[in-house]
């Protein structure tokens, strides 16, 4: 079997030919599966990320079922600041919530560097387990970037305005470069764990950055998240670098390192190009709501997505942003036909 | 006293230099304000807006305050579907909750033509009231655009993916036009009669326009807007056209025929007036979240807002989404005086 290092998904994150156009989807392993739900049970998905064999299943669902041409680790952006003791919990339909949210330079003390062997195990072994099962398909680590993981914990629960967090960045600007560079090494820490137990590229969740004007995304976050993808350069693994309502965004995002740069549906891949420049792959970026519609209209849409990147290599298709969880599993099983079926960017 | 034609604002409206920046805050007249909590009572929305009295009231307490350049009438996009009964309620803290939502073409018939003067008087009366109240500062009226009230009529209750109205429209694209048609018609019947009724603008709330992919929006919901405002064009009174999240789509919106279109904060003005061409005036663009932040915070945000037009005529000051109802009121009235201590545009 090839290398994955010859993968049609590794390719494309180099920006480099391949014998097709890549394809897999964010949240692809979660409740739009039955299989999933038989497995999961009614816990915590901080327990079932803590257990290992459970992971390993859970992450390889979508694998067997779509053929998809990476999986990614089950796991959750706040497991490291959990497994720190920050106390995170992520409750079922709402998300993470947070006892104790950050106030205050005395909660820079709750977050302490992660020493992953120690505070999260069970992540690296699934990271084992997984690269023995996959064969050839790549497996993507990921962490939360500095600003979306302390959203989390300055908001202590879902918030649409990010109010506690945007105040705490403009009226305690050092306070909030401490707090994200803390995230950072957090980050990286647990990124090259995931990529020294067998993890073939990361992806950086910076979902919520797309709340932010440019200014303040520049002067704010930036630094933090190009910090976290300094850290694991040296490794030799691409990195994905993701967020939605980025689209004013994305010429700063080209700057803050990674390899790939995840699009949503609002901007078209080749406006998105434009903006991130030649040398960046992209990946995405189908509305993951027209997965609700009927087969024609989603077949529409995805030839749409791959007319306006052109063909050109460097693309993985993807969603914009997460499996719904409402979605059919038929219709992503049909979508990578597609996507597989196309001619191949040359 | 000058007539409103001559004010600041409407001045602004038309793209004309003015002698300050006019300035008014979407959502100026809600829970941010103690005098509203006051009056308001824990009644629906709906019942307030029902009650011309305290709707006037409402209304005018930010006026008051603030000294803003216009008042929008107090009152919610869902009134006119409400009025016509198609089982509207709105939920304190969740939105509007829709009993039966809109499934199918026998749903059509919930959505007959709107009689203002027999189904939402009371709406016509606050106007009238607020005129005689009002003197120069002129009144915005609104409604909201058949997209956005379809999204609520369609998904039943709050959605952040809003899945099932793209399905539908995706979907059933011939249903979908003749909803939104019919609430194009709804929208038309309610602005004329709040004009009549003495407006002297109106404002088109297309909140979650911004959920869409361009081509999504071109297709399926440009041409409804564009009717809305064309229905209302031979009044004389300017429109403003508003959403969040709607970089990609400004030039669209820039062809719907509104005098102002509304920018969020995630894109600066200048990059806003690039997409929109000379012809329209900018309406925006703080972070209402920033209002949050201490004062020099916000004066610095605010000052990059204004460079951002560059001293352009046809700048209307706002935040560009509605007041948090957590914001300290007297940051609000700092933020008028700033703006209106500006050089103004010539």
């Amino acid at each position: 079997m090839p290398p994955a290092g010859d993968s049609p998904f590794l390719l494309a994150c180099h920006n480099r030919p391949a014998d097709r156009v890549p394809v897999w989807f964010m949240r692809q392993a979660g409740r739009s599966l039955p299989e999933y739900r038989a497995v999961r049970g009614s816990g915590s998905i901080l327990d079932a990320v803590r257990d290992p064999a459970l992971a390993t299943e859970i992450t390889l669902q979508p694998v067997r079922r779509y053929g998809v041409d990476a999986a990614i680790l089950y796991s959750d952006i706040v497991v490291p600041v959990a497994a720190l003791g920050f106390g995170v919990e992520i409750h079922p339909g709402v998300g993470p919530v947070v006892a104790q949210p950050f106030r205050d330079e005395a909660d820079l003390d709750r977050l302490r560097p992660l020493d992953p062997d120690a505070d999260c195990p069970y992540v690296q072994q699934t990271v084992r387990n997984l690269v023995g099962e996959l064969g050839d398909v790549p497996l993507i680590g990921f962490a939360g970037a500095p600003f979306t993981v302390a959203s989390y914990l300055v908001e202590g629960g879902p918030s649409r305005t990010l109010g506690a967090t945007k105040a705490l960045m403009l009226g305690r600007p050092d306070l909030w470069a401490r707090l994200l560079d803390r995230l950072a090494g957090i980050a990286v820490a647990s990124l090259r764990a995931q990529v020294l137990a067998g993890a073939s590229a990361i992806q950086l969740f910076d979902s919520w950055a797309g709340t932010l004007s440019p200014a303040m995304y520049e002067r704010h976050v930036l630094p933090a998240s190009a910090k976290v993808l300094a850290g694991v350069a040296d490794l030799g693994v691409p990195a994905i670098h993701f967020g939605v309502t980025t689209g004013e965004l994305l010429p700063l995002m080209a700057k803050a390192g990674a390899s790939v740069v995840g699009v949503d549906w609002r901007v078209p891949l080749d406006e998105a190009r434009a903006r991130l420049g030649p040398d960046v792959a992209v990946q995405g970026n189908l509305d993951p709501a027209i997965c609700l519609a009927p087969w024609p209209a989603v077949e529409a849409a995805a030839h749409e997505v791959l007319a306006a990147n052109g063909g050109r290599p460097g693309h993985i298709f993807n969603l914009g942003h997460g499996v719904l969880p409402e979605t059919d599993p038929s219709v992503l099983e049909r979508l990578v036909e597609l996507v597989h079926g196309v001619e191949a960017p040359r």
